[in-house]
């Protein structure tokens, strides 16, 4: 890996390469509005240093070369991890951001930062040495975190989920085994810089949300991840739904976060269960001791009426709270992750109605409601985006 | 008026000055990237031209200028147009978005498109004369109308408070009397690009709220003014405050437009006079027939009690929609303007609390609410920004 001392016309190269996931010489030439010149110059030298490489065949006819440019496995590996609240998953990445281990197991952010960062690093060796790569070999190491992240400093600010958290440096911790640039985002800002890779930024404006423990929303808005003037944009779980619901952790009344997320569907089918409305819950609550957003999704695609009119209360109040939502901003497309895809559709069809139902018809003509493509892998591939992309930017050129 | 076949560092710095609004040679060459010799020698093309002139004293000590450059006078003048509901203001303005002339009169946008543009196009003649102006001095005109426009074709789309103008195109009317270019947005986002370059785009994240006869906002996102995926951001007046409120004309209950807006206000005001809450709303209401905004405020301001609690419910629910926008949004500044900042203090601080109540603590940590510090002229300053923007933006640089 040897990404100093390049020169600007080749950074820029290696962005388009990074950010269109593979690409002919004629349509980079075209992406980075660079003479056809130029730009086979800044690519020949950038395969010169292996940074780049070409894939796809040769034109035998002599024609010009129709391979497709990627960058190259010899510029190292990233490192994703995503933390949640209940679990961490890490990664191995290719800088075409190919998986190429991973690791995840259930987690407590509530234990504090010490011990869970001191996994995250032992996986981290481990995960490496399973690939035969060294640590020097790591380009920058991207961490997604269910809270507020201030982006300049790498620290939480008053993570409402991780109180223990707050101010604590991570870049700090993760340095004592690795000497990588270390990147820290919130979760679901990295899953909209996910799909924003994905899609190759062909989306200017959209959103994610994720509904599991928490709800969060990442913004894309004029093709950028916009974070706000504080680092907590799309800090939409206090959105008050019911004004006088039951009182959120917050103080506030009727949050959608406290009437719609998975502790919320979890306490709503343990009411159903113990009110006798469903034996299939009943009997799951009786197995395990308690109900989790798993088990309610598992009874609802199993069919169960009580499961589905819970997901059914649950869809709506985020639907109402993402009614406004697109009423202000307008997006293209909002991409629901986390762990209610495991619902399945019907969770979803239940937003769709009370957005539509409450959204004017100007925003949702042509909006796009659905799970984020990248299911499960939004936050490992975000935080792989984010280490590409951050070290890209901070690449001195000369 | 020459705009046309300027080199591009010419455009450039004649942008750089139009947005700094007067700046030293100095400030220049630091803020456009260009080296000290590149910038002067633009300077100096510009100055030969004649579209930039200076300002400001020689220093006689032979020492480095310190003069403020600015876009000259005679590069023409710019027109801006506010059409309101209510209302409509035109004005004419130097490149540097000093009001020349003005005239405002009530008018009503429900006459449809052909009147109401008939009339601004003989204001428009009779202010140009006025100033001794010729139209092909005219550089550009900029129109902020009430509702939500496809900025390319610039039309109204589906236009809730003037159905008559949907698709219609004000450019081809314009064009009658016109040769200049015709730049057409929603008012509010007018209202949003003139804060920007009032701060001379220092602030990158804010938003500006009308409260007049309908609820908008203009969103100013990553330093731009952001108008979402079909131009409808910013809608925000039927987000829903009151779930089980009156309908509103948009089919939905409750919508914070129908429940606080200037005619929500009034309604209010009425039913406290009718009621014997308040003399001096009675005696009001017996002088005009009928209670509209300014009423109010004028009994707001002057301590009647019962205006005060109608000035303080609609604060109190506007307030309560920005909670939500503010979570989302996590904006530096909120900026209302419209017809409700008649009333003063009282109305901007319901606002607040109710803000300061409802949303998360690190969203409002630093997060100012105020009036807009262009004040009525916000419209028409905002419609000259649009007019020169767009013709510093589509000048052909060769």
């Amino acid at each position: 890996m040897n990404l100093k001392g390049l020169k600007s016309g080749e950074r820029t190269v290696l962005d388009h390469v990074f950010w269109a996931n593979g690409i002919s010489r004629d349509a980079l030439a075209s992406a980075s509005a660079f003479s056809k010149t130029r730009a086979n110059a800044a690519v020949a030298e950038l395969l010169e240093q292996g940074l780049l490489e070409e894939t796809g065949e040769q034109v035998p006819t002599g024609g010009r070369r129709a391979e497709t440019l990627r960058l190259s496995r010899h510029l190292g590996v990233l490192i994703g991890v995503a933390v949640g609240a209940t679990g961490l998953e890490v990664g191995v990445l290719s800088p075409d951001l190919t998986v190429l281990a991973h690791h995840s197991e259930p987690a407590n952010v509530g234990d504090g930062p010490g011990p869970v960062l001191s996994r995250i690093r032992a996986l981290m060796r481990e995960l490496l040495a399973g690939c035969s790569v060294a640590p020097r070999q790591v380009i920058a190491i991207g961490i997604g975190v269910p809270g507020p992240v201030d982006f300049d400093s790498g620290q939480l600010v008053s993570p409402p989920l991780m109180p223990q958290w707050d101010g604590y440096s991570i870049r700090d911790d993760i340095a004592q085994d690795f000497n990588a640039p270390v990147f820290v985002d919130n979760d679901v800002n990295l899953m909209a810089l996910g799909e924003l890779w994905r899609r190759q930024r062909s989306l200017q404006n959209f959103l994610v949300v994720k509904v599991g423990t928490g709800v969060g929303c990442g913004i894309v808005c004029h093709g950028q991840v916009y974070r706000g003037a504080n680092g907590s944009a799309g800090d939409v779980g206090h959105i008050c739904v019911v004004p006088d619901g039951p009182r959120c952790h917050c103080g506030n009344l009727g949050c959608v976060e406290t009437m719609a997320a998975g502790p919320a569907i979890a306490r709503m089918a343990t009411d159903a269960a113990e009110a006798g409305q469903s034996p299939m819950l009943a009997r799951l609550l009786a197995e395990r001791g308690g109900l989790r957003l798993q088990d309610v999704a598992q009874a609802s695609r199993a069919g169960d009426m009580a499961a589905n009119q819970v997901v059914q209360r649950s869809g709506a109040l985020v639907g109402q709270m993402l009614a406004s939502v697109v009423n202000f901003f307008n997006p293209s497309h909002v991409f629901i992750g986390g762990g209610i895809m495991r619902v399945g559709p019907l969770f979803l069809a239940a937003v769709r109605q009370s957005v539509y139902h409450r959204s004017l018809a100007l925003s949702t003509r042509h909006l796009d409601i659905q799970y984020t493509p990248l299911g499960d892998r939004a936050g490992l591939i975000g935080a792989g985006v984010l280490a590409m992309q951050e070290s890209l930017r901070n690449m001195e050129a000369v």
